[in-house]
């Protein structure tokens, strides 16, 4: 699974650097801390979704490239901004200084910015297959929905307002249903549209599948932020207890937390088999979504 | 002219609070802070130069509204993110406290990052004309070019890396150019690309148009920074020199900034002579950007 991970993750760094490179002005802090936050390692979770959720529908990888960078391009600017020191100010992001560390505060900000709009970019401009082009427009909306005041943005309000106060459980469902989920569900849905009729029919399906493995990646970095180390992390180990804030360990309990990981992997190879394609890729993910140490 | 400016100003606000009504969650501060940042005060320059191209070409008011929200809501993230600590540090804006002093930075910059999305949500979702319904794909494409790092982030990253030393005419230009002249003339494109290809056709003109109001839309600027006050402009006067700007002024002093105005002005109305409609407004509107008080 890390292998197959790895040769995707080559593959959209490759793409992204492409798109990197038309952007003129290549000397600029901007564009340098632009590639710095787009390349600098990251396991490339929602490109591999799209890939995944596309192939299955018998796309080709190329036809896959513009959805899966541009959902990484969305995944990398919240990370920049998230980061930030008036959010959750953090110095390391996968091994690695953050961008306002290793730039500064203002091309931090710009550079988030200027993320945002190149994945818009990416989706206008970037090729599709033919089937997946009746669904441009679309994919741009699913993009805007999930990563907007009704998806990425409202989650990390959410989180913001939860800090130094303890939710309840249905509340840190909705804070990472949208925080993580909703861009996770948005690169399952952009797979499939690239598929055009066939993809938009799953999408029902494949809904379900994504709210499943969406919250057991947050449950398992909560796992993680308990028992792996920074190292491993790449990003300080126990950052959630420092912010004091609401995790499922925190509220369930270690073992708790670590069940419910295990339900929801259920929930999604449920959801997988009223698939009628090999979803093989799909279970090995979900799989390694409640295993991997990182 | 100001008359007609505050009409299209009332119904532009009118459909950005449509557009803020649709997303759940109104008593989140996300939400509070968007509502402030996007309906108190301003000109609403952008949407007005949509209206007019649009209506010179045949579009009713009701076929341009998406692209006018569209193009405010990325206006309006810019402010918001120019007035951060970490970029201009700027505590009033439209004569109130800018987003980051009344609610504080975290919900600014996400305030920031979800309206940006929204312009996106907006411009994919949207009704549009159906000669516009051939261009949607086209106007985001122009939306996310104007905005990112080929346009107004590009400009904003150069006039950062400009503060403290003294820039060229020409260096001068190429800032401005991005920072507000690639959104003002990306507001005329959709303007015409809501009327089809009858619009498409007329690009070229119309870009030239553009680029000379664009310019001098910035020269005002600056002339008003140093001969208007701090209550008329609605931000602090006097703000260029203190953060050591190079600016028009400053590099041609003020009657040469006055005559490049006026140069600017002669272009702007040489290009509409070219454009075989009815071009009163857009000329009204290039009288009113080197005469306007604030």
């Amino acid at each position: 699974m890390i292998e197959t991970l790895s040769s995707y993750q080559a593959r959209n760094n490759a793409q992204l650097n492409l798109w990197l490179n038309r952007i003129p002005h290549q000397n600029l802090d901007l564009i340098n801390a632009m590639r710095y936050g787009l390349l600098l390692g990251g396991k490339r979770a929602r490109p591999f979704l799209v890939y995944m959720t596309g192939e299955m529908l018998g796309c080709s990888s190329e036809e896959l490239d513009t959805p899966a960078s541009a959902i990484e391009c969305i995944h990398a600017y919240s990370l920049i901004h998230d980061d930030l020191p008036a959010m959750d100010d953090d110095e390391l992001r996968r091994g690695h200084q953050t961008c306002h560390i290793k730039f500064d505060e203002a091309t931090a900000i710009l550079t988030g910015d200027a993320l945002q709009t190149l994945a818009f970019t990416i989706l206008a401009e970037g090729e599709l297959s033919s089937a997946g082009e009746s669904c441009r427009v679309k994919m741009i909306q699913n993009l805007a929905q999930a990563s907007g005041a009704q998806g990425m943005c409202l989650g990390q309000s959410l989180d913001l307002a939860a800090e130094n106060r303890t939710v309840s459980l249905t509340e840190l469902e909705e804070i990472h249903r949208n925080k993580t989920g909703a861009l996770l569900k948005c690169a399952i849905r952009l797979g499939a549209l690239s598929a055009g009729k066939k993809g938009l029919d799953l999408l029902p399906q494949l809904d379900k599948f994504a709210d499943a493995i969406g919250l057991a990646f947050q449950v398992q970095d909560d796992i993680l932020d308990i028992i792996s180390d920074t190292e491993t992390l790449g990003k300080p180990q126990g950052s959630d207890l420092e912010l004091n804030k609401s995790t499922y360990p925190s509220l369930l309990g270690l073992e708790g937390a670590q069940e419910k990981a295990q339900t929801l992997l259920h929930e999604a190879l449920q959801a997988l088999d009223m698939i009628p394609y090999n979803t093989q890729s799909l279970e090995e993910f979900a799989r390694y979504v409640i295993e991997r140490k990182n």
